[in-house]
């Protein structure tokens, strides 16, 4: 089994990595202490993988909400739920929610653990590798508003991220494509050597093989832990990690989170990211094409159709990043580096709009 | 002008108190860097005290939100609404949100600020003095929920607390009286020489003379930010602040927070919590008569008849500070020192339920 620390100090956390973690019932026993359990999980997730969870997590008091599947059900109206149930069960604050699934699952019990009696520990079990290698770690947690993505939310961080690359295993394609876009950006963002890798490797990923998906979980979840230890609070370097998201999150809101996966817009706005790098001097062109071919051969999508470039810019200015009214963009300068800058030329940002939307 | 500060590190911030400090245009152009305003308050205090502090927050961009008056609309739903509208405006991450009122403006205003975009800047105006002494300083924010009061919340401090004594002489006396609950609570935790300067000055207070009424603002502001700067997340000393508050809670929750006001709850706890310290042998006869005499001299209820015991206990028992299944409470040792204890005999919480419920 593999350990990876968060280092918080009195909130630091152990991240643990094994194929056939979910079944080990000293992991729980070891690392969970409380005695009433909420388990929130969706529709898809639970006939997998909800038995051997609740075996492995012994003789507790557990409680089970399923919820639907999809980001579109990531809203407060929801999270609204998962409360009431926490207090028609009378949970104390020495209760735990447990987040089973993907990243939905995942934010969303993270935002309940977050408000609930102000505060509840909170354990992460991600099925999903964009939840493995992403979502799961650095305690952003959070709802959709209809207005923009993750605008009703909390900093909370997990006691404990149990992480089964087995559960790869039964994601579909689809998804797990969704997910290589956030390694794809850890890559871009701070280590060559990785990108330089999953342009070698990528069919070994694609085709689901263990030990190269083990490979890019533990270096996420090790970068993701790194920047965390240093910015929890997203006040310098952490902003690095919105690198694509910008441009990402305009497009699933833009399309109603129905059209496309959070990974697939990410794919979509790293594409974007490197042709505006490009477009405004900071990125060579042979980079910006290296970015562009490795989401395609991904599987992501590189343009989005369906929405216009002043659609998407109307939806880019509602991001969390606006500040005095500027938009600040995550940019690369090659690939393995990345700044934040909110001093880049209009006319770089209108002709990535126009030539990646629309 | 007093200033007290609150001392956390980089969260730390100023209270700043003075009769008229609602009209200085100074206090805010130097302590509210933002823009981008919210202001919440409700439909009582709005046309009494927003155009005041409209003119003395200056050139900015303001937008206000009036809620209904009282703690049965301190809901998620409510909260929901004042996010809704941030969003529909576009307030960026560098905004704040300003809560003008009393404990439940200030509660759902600051749960709002917590969550909107992860955390935004929040400035507490309270207009009562129940927010003055208490409410206002701390960060707990919150809403109720309809099995228990403030049970979905976040601790999340202010910026900055403007604490305009004049505002006072507008409250209505019931709300001045449930006022008074809270500062007899910190006499009660700490400072056995405020108990006895308000055995002989209640009359005073009760008379609303400003120079009393400052007085106390200064003492209870001052005990709340020392306890908050030496354990902001309630993990040891602030919980002594809740004397009084389990029995309150259960009583604002069993009568569905429509009958009585926070601190008129809070006046009967008290008198329950030194009842219930008398009878498991902590607390001399004569000083629990003491406390409930103050209370009844404050115009506050000692008992509440439209609640059984029964029903009391049940709401009790989803209070937050249920640990591992037991029932904490805060117990009096004498007039100026309170313990937190979940070692009391059960036959003493039924003698107190019985003669104070029904």
């Amino acid at each position: 089994m593999d350990i990876l620390n968060v280092d918080l100090g009195t909130r630091s956390y152990p991240i643990l990595i094994a194929a056939g973690a979910l079944g080990r019932e000293e992991v729980f026993r070891q690392h969970l202490p409380a005695r009433d359990l909420l388990v929130v999980t969706d529709t898809t997730v639970a006939p997998l993988y909800l038995p051997v969870l609740r075996e492995s997590l012994g003789k507790r008091r557990i409680v089970e909400v399923l919820l639907p599947e999809g980001e579109v059900h990531k809203t407060l109206a929801n999270a609204a739920r998962v409360l009431d149930v926490l207090v028609a069960n009378r949970f104390a604050r020495d209760c735990a929610v447990v987040a089973l699934g993907g990243g939905v699952v995942g934010d969303l019990a993270g935002f309940v653990a977050a408000c609930y009696q102000r505060g509840v520990a909170l354990v992460h079990v991600p099925t999903t590798l964009l939840a493995q290698v992403d979502s799961a770690v650095g305690g952003k947690t959070g709802v959709n508003h209809a207005g923009g993505k993750n605008l009703i939310g909390a900093f909370h961080q997990p006691v404990l991220v149990v992480i089964d690359t087995r559960t790869l295993a039964t994601l579909p394609p689809r998804e797990l494509r969704a997910g290589l876009a956030e390694v794809i950006k850890y890559a871009l963002i701070c280590e060559a050597e990785l990108f330089e890798w999953l342009e070698a490797h990528l069919d070994e990923l694609l085709a689901g093989e263990p030990a190269a998906l083990e490979h890019v979980i533990r270096r996420s979840c090790a970068i993701k832990a790194a920047v965390v230890g240093r910015d929890e609070r997203e006040q310098r370097e952490r902003a690095l990690l919105n690198l694509g998201h910008t441009f990402g999150h305009a497009v699933e809101s833009a399309t109603g989170y129905r059209e496309w996966l959070h990974g697939e817009a990410i794919g979509a706005g790293l594409t974007m990211a490197a042709a505006m790098s490009r477009d405004s001097g900071h990125l060579a062109a042979s980079d910006a094409e290296r970015v562009r071919r490795l989401v395609e051969r991904a599987g992501l999508p590189t343009r989005i159709r369906s929405v216009t470039p002043a659609a998407a810019l109307e939806h880019m200015r509602i991001d969390k990043k606006v500040l005095g009214g500027q938009l600040r963009l995550v940019l690369l300068r090659r690939v393995g580096e990345a700044f934040v800058t909110a001093d880049y030329p209009q006319a770089a940002l209108t002709a990535t709009l126009t030539a990646h939307f629309g």
